[in-house]
């Protein structure tokens, strides 16, 4: 018995491929995708950013149906509709216990799927750990939107609940990928009281209004710090998220901030020996600036209550479904994704 | 020179009386209010709950023109258009020193208007520490908007600030008076995923909804506990929210909550030796249940960002303003506030 | 092949019986003890404070050397020493990934020992998730002092660390048993400037000044309120930290914090259908008195952290050992424990 | 009147001087030094590090007695004996009210003394917001232990709490000067199970242990990092503190920590364009490790808590003064220090 899976096959290749079908442990579950969302993070990993693999499954923003469990899985059966985290922890880690789970057994540790395992675009795809790491998806909500709370929204509001926004308080985002409106959303759901979405693209622009930007900064056309001062009266913002990893924008946040102020990141900072902190915005060392960072939250609980907040309709994030392909193109979604053509910012995988 | 003002002269006894005028210290502000809003615990002061007192101003929630300044205050002149909260610390207490300006010298000490001196209801009100308390009002947010700001969003708002309450998570709101209501809010404005309004009158159920609720709760029709339950496959929420002041209620909240989570009180707890914890359900000291309190966060940044709430349209408070009066009538606007008849929730008043 | 267990077997008999020994699941690891402790919680269990129980295993403070591990476990092997928790949660379970394991599935859901399966004064006991629940012992750290770990020390450090000490704080802690000695150790621990014990046993007061009281407050010769108020310039405490379980301690510990303050609580509060909060000392429902409450905190990070604290002399928890016993000489050593004879504080068991 | 007063007057140029003796607002106090200690940040600031100054007294670490008050002054009056906190904050700024009362008015707005008005290092110095910012010295606690509340301690301990150390954790504190020593001691405050302190000079290793350090790593004979990781098991600490403020430090302190850790800075960087981050070693920005910043703390709440430090002797601070002046020598005293000559941690000045 074989299955289709979309592989990378060394750095800068990539392609449809048959592949033994996985098997649980006994804690483990198998998952038959429904559909998927292709991530930027793939482009990265087939570039070459975490190293060489070979023959390894890409994907891990998909929901789907149990196929399968191990002997000891309590809550979950064949036949139950099932989102699954980006990152699936360890949940008895000692990163875990500490409350760091994305970082179980090491840095960046709870990221499995199309990193140290295969990935879920496959016909089947492993979960370990299923009660830890699987939610069942309510009645009310579509596979489409379910897809969103693996990693989007749980990457995007993490920035926002990291970022210590004070109710009506003041907040700048930094590019508005995915990632980006999804901060920008979660710092709408996180109180905040005068949101400024820092992109130039004309369609993230307009979707940055619609998940909750008061004010969208072009940066191509106005000095973002500059303009960032001015919407608050020269005292900066008290919150700047990064959604994007460059060296520019992790300085412009802390730029923007004002003392006292958090920069929150979440954008991946994959190329360059360091990060700048410009010593004198930064109050040398003394201003109270907090910077922290984070990595896409996983786990039954917060997956659990990302799906609660589409079942209260308090979000809607299918509006970043820019174009939908079978998975017998997902070759050609990868492309698109990868070269950022089309004005693409999430394409939809279907499975059957 | 005199002015008028409705004060309490003994308990049970209120009227229009004329006064002197108040005078500033050297850091101090004389308000000319513009607008009001009567508070249910202005009627509580009249019947004795903080004890005798004579000749006193009531009200705690204006609105209006800065009349004249203090000598050392500096960012506030004559014509100033202001907020100022309910509760006015003393900045440089050690409570406030601690995080806790509205315990500055002593329990509740940040609570001086109509409490320790002269209230706002007159046609001058002196406001301590001008600087530190009174916050311009944008130009566009109306004077009846920003009347929300000195207490019921204030004190509804960190309500829900206190719970704690995790993005996604579940929330019960026990009364939906106005703080009540703008603790429901504030649930919202916190990320609450799925909110549990518990009310048995129709307009504040049908607010309650205007306001975020998801689920409103009759107590008359069915067991709070229960439903709540119902409504959370057995777990409890995440957060519950005291915002009435009665022994029941804050036993409702320890039984609606799930261990590790919070009960979050605001309600004016008037009556009564004791509060009952029930043990059991209180998982007998050892569940993880906090309970935390509040009394209406005070000062010019808290009013700043609750006004810029205002002005990026988060919430309009003004739906809860159900009668309107001028100054001159108050004392019947006083009674049916008092009375709570004709489905009252707040009366504005109009001081010109 | 059969071991003997110490048991309960109905509500007040306990008895050394044979039994057979327990086997591991795959996560799972058995433990040969080599030493353990006696916990107050044994007596309330075998007097029925959690219902009747039929031949099962007291006890959950012990240390030991590994005897077998499942198949999945990967960093513990026979032979090795180790201290287990006397939680031991479900670290996948929801309340887990919340922070809260040891109210893993429910209420109090991560005790596990001698409440929903055998406890550990037998030849061997089962030890759930090993991997996640045991600590290697360092090497010059004694069985002796590691015992403490498993629940002395972490539940009396987890009281101080939950009441919020600012460095240089004061605290009062209410009952020196070995929980509230830890407490005060604690409160020492986490920067307290002045720490008042309250107790009126002779070794106990000895003994709070050994574990860093300031001053100790015996409350049969004075009103220990009035007392603290007194060595706080009537300011009241910072934190208080209840580690009996009555009600009139908790009352107290509300009465002696100031606005603002933290009550932790840790004891087990065994009887009653209600804790009484007076209510104008807890600043009717305003005074930002927080009241929190925990569940020895168990898990492997947790053992190792104050294993850590034994390895470089913080603490000599072996004080507070005032009896030694063989374990054919258990039911002596329970006797002497329940009835709290001859100045008990805690009854060191040798296994071999 | 004249008084005498040691000043900066241009870069690099100092000397004592005839000047005005100041005089309070209704709000201030007008103190007279008894003893003071010159901090490393005086030479800083004579080198140009904060800009040019005239004629500026120098000096911001002393205790004295109150001199005069102002009118609205009510809990200080003249022959008080007190402390005073290098920091004195605006304590009804919008940053005080946040929370971060050392940027009242601006990024360090808080630090007053020496730089924006004349400092301490004369024979009456002007003390803003006397009852916000003064602090009695208890009688059992010398001047000499007090000075080092207004600065040192509160410095050092403040690395340490915004370390967030986990009761049993470990800690690296790179840099054993004064603040360092201080960084070390607050980290045995609160808790860590194992301190590891880097430096170099012998004095200072010593003291470092005197501290709590439980290992001294000299950078001179092996490297960091590496015998960090050595004592933590390859893991990394949870906590790294950097107190000197140069690039390299900074870098070890993000590669010492792991992942989930916290560095903690109160080194002035008072040097070069950036700060650099290490790329790989934060996790590509998704390691949550967050780098948090501080300056001195303080205000009489905080000058109170340390002193109670001292009355309960948790700490003697006097043992890092290593050499004593008259009032007359200061000079001589200042060269010392800037030169870092004779072994010299902290000079201890006589004002009579």
């Amino acid at each position: 018995m074989s299955m289709n899976a979309f592989v990378m096959d060394g750095i800068g290749e990539t392609g449809i491929t048959e592949k033994e079908p996985p098997e649980p442990g006994p804690a483990d579950a198998i998952l038959k995708p429904t559909k998927g969302l292709i991530c930027t993070s793939d482009c990265h990993t087939v570039h070459g950013a975490i190293g060489d693999r070979e023959n390894l499954t890409l994907g891990h923003e998909v929901v789907g149906v149990v196929e399968e469990v191990g002997d000891s899985v309590s809550d979950f059966e064949p036949g139950d509709r099932v989102a699954v985290g980006a990152i699936t922890p360890d949940w008895n880690s000692k990163a875990a216990q500490d409350g760091h789970s994305s970082q179980s057994n090491g840095a960046l540790g709870g990221w499995k799927f199309a990193n140290v395992k295969d990935g879920t675009f496959a016909e089947y795809a492993h979960v370990n750990d299923a009660d830890g790491n699987l939610a069942h998806i309510p009645d009310d909500v579509s596979d489409h939107e379910a897809l969103y709370t693996t990693d989007m929204m749980s990457t995007g509001f993490a920035a926002a609940e990291n970022a210590d926004i004070p109710i009506g308080g003041t907040v700048a985002v930094f590019a508005q990928g995915p990632v980006g409106l999804m901060a920008t959303k979660g710092a709408e759901l996180q109180g905040a009281g005068e949101i400024i979405a820092v992109e130039t693209v004309d369609k993230r622009q307009e979707l940055a209004q619609t998940y909750g930007a008061d004010h969208v900064v072009d940066f191509q056309e106005v000095d973002p710090i500059e303009t960032i001062m001015d919407h608050t009266d020269g005292e900066g913002v008290d919150a700047a998220i990064e959604a994007l990893g460059t060296d520019q924008t992790f300085q412009d946040c802390i730029k923007a901030v004002k003392p006292g102020g958090t920069v929150s990141n979440v954008g991946y900072h994959g190329e360059g020996e360091f990060r700048h902190i410009p010593r004198e915005e930064w109050g040398v060392g003394m201003a109270e600036i907090d910077i922290v960072t984070d990595l896409c939250p996983g786990g039954r609980l917060r997956i659990e209550r990302l799906l609660r907040l589409l079942e209260t309709d308090r979000v809607d994030p299918t509006e970043m479904t820019t174009h939908e392909f079978e998975f017998d193109e997902i070759e050609a979604a990868f492309e698109l994704m990868d070269k950022k053509k089309d004005g693409i910012i999430k394409p939809l995988i279907h499975f059957e």
